[in-house]
């Protein structure tokens, strides 16, 4: 719930940044909420998509995208708040798509890149929809912490933890690298390539 | 038919202002006419895909295409029929979105959603392959027109009225709203957000 | 194998040139060198989608991307092996591509779009994701040569040509004409429109 109204809102703020009227902020708000799923949904072969039986996500994430539009200009205050929203859905949504995977037999490989998948590719599709190139491939550390959750999740259970403490520790582990990374702004290295296109 | 030859000639037009090769314009004009159908049916799990078993729309798409780069030097003068013939496709596959879904059994809200998908996506996958902020989201009544068509007629359906009187309410509606925010340049209000990327 | 690995290490360039950090580069990677065939699983209906069950498949593009990051400065000096290992790609998955379509029994101008969407599809979403226009859309010979791959192959084997001589002859054929167009710089016609946005 919290996780797709953040990345709803998330989805809206890239939106009004490229001007979109309100039926485009409700339509990335969507995307950016309930697209990672989609897109593992579909890759899993994992029909009825998830939303398309959860019909109160999609009035969530709409209602979540317009009532940015009229707390947008408060949002700065809310900043700290934001961020620690948006991390908390990124371990949610990564949890949930490993355990979306491990339920219909796939590998573990497959299992976590589904999680992956579920935590960042709302965050891609925002942006491609927005004509940017996507932020979570080149910022700070948002796609490591997506791994690293789901790696320690599976980890936890295949040890016999029980699903409690799995929870907790993958939540607590996962916002505090988030947190840590944002405060000192820490970041994988970056491969900088600008030879001229030869190929 | 008149839809999907519109809808590819917008495409092709689209390529061309990115100087696109005659491959390129084919491959965009494809996708604006038939990627609508096609996201709905992958989010549908409506497989195989429509255009898969129906060579003629592939036939259709292309020919359009490659004729448009003969006639360009034409359209200024077509440009009020064009107008027409493309909210004519946008009616038209907003109404046949809408009806796959029902046939399928999904939700109200989700055969809203299939309507409006079929309608407007192509458009979207265009300007993405075109690398440009999708028009749709931001230009005139577009993707609210076809809103309201689904609306209509799956209100109107529900009312039992007939199929007929259904489908030339939503075709009269729907084509005056358009024609009326073009003419009048009418649209939805927009959402600016331009503060500094803090999140 | 080869194939693959070509279509990363093209991937992980076009990620340096976008300044990703190495999760991005992994991810571009894949998607460069699987995106291909899991658009044609994805629209053919050919769930389990392909790279699910050969995780191998998955390190192997990992692996790819990050060795290109590695050896990209050396790149320059491979320019040649690496265009020919692109076109060898090209024709094996447009190849790849052919045959899974008509395993599934789909009519022959589809299974010709299959082809090439598993040959240039990887390419596209590779360019979407760094946020610039396809250049398969707009470059040389390369969408192209891979639909005169699929049409040669579909051809020989309706003539009853024996599976080993199609091979090779797709790629003899295939090969040559990419070689040939990089080496003279031939391309299909351009279509250039510019007239302002009217419609």
């Amino acid at each position: 719930m919290i996780a797709i109204t953040a990345e709803a809102m998330s989805g809206a703020l890239a939106a009004g940044r490229r001007n979109m009227d309100i039926f485009g902020v409700a339509v990335i708000a969507f995307l950016t909420a309930l697209g990672g799923g989609t897109v593992r949904d579909i890759l899993l072969g994992n029909f009825p998509v998830t939303w398309t039986q959860h019909p109160r996500y999609i009035y969530m994430t709409i209602a979540g995208g317009l009532v940015t539009i009229v707390i947008a200009r408060f949002m700065r205050h809310l900043h700290q708040l934001f961020l620690v929203l948006d991390a908390i859905g990124l371990v949610a949504f990564t949890v949930i798509g490993c355990n979306v995977a491990m339920n219909l037999g796939y590998d573990t490989v497959v299992v976590v890149m589904s999680g992956i998948t579920t935590g960042i590719f709302g965050g891609i599709l925002r942006d491609i929809m927005c004509n940017r190139t996507p932020q979570v491939l080149r910022h700070e550390l948002y796609a490591s912490v997506s791994l690293l959750v789901a790696l320690l999740y599976l980890a936890m259970l295949r040890e016999g933890v029980g699903e409690n403490i799995t929870l907790l520790a993958a939540f607590s582990v996962g916002l505090l690298i988030r947190m840590a990374a944002i405060r000192w702004n820490v970041s994988l290295p970056v491969f900088s390539y600008s030879q001229a296109r030869w190929e």
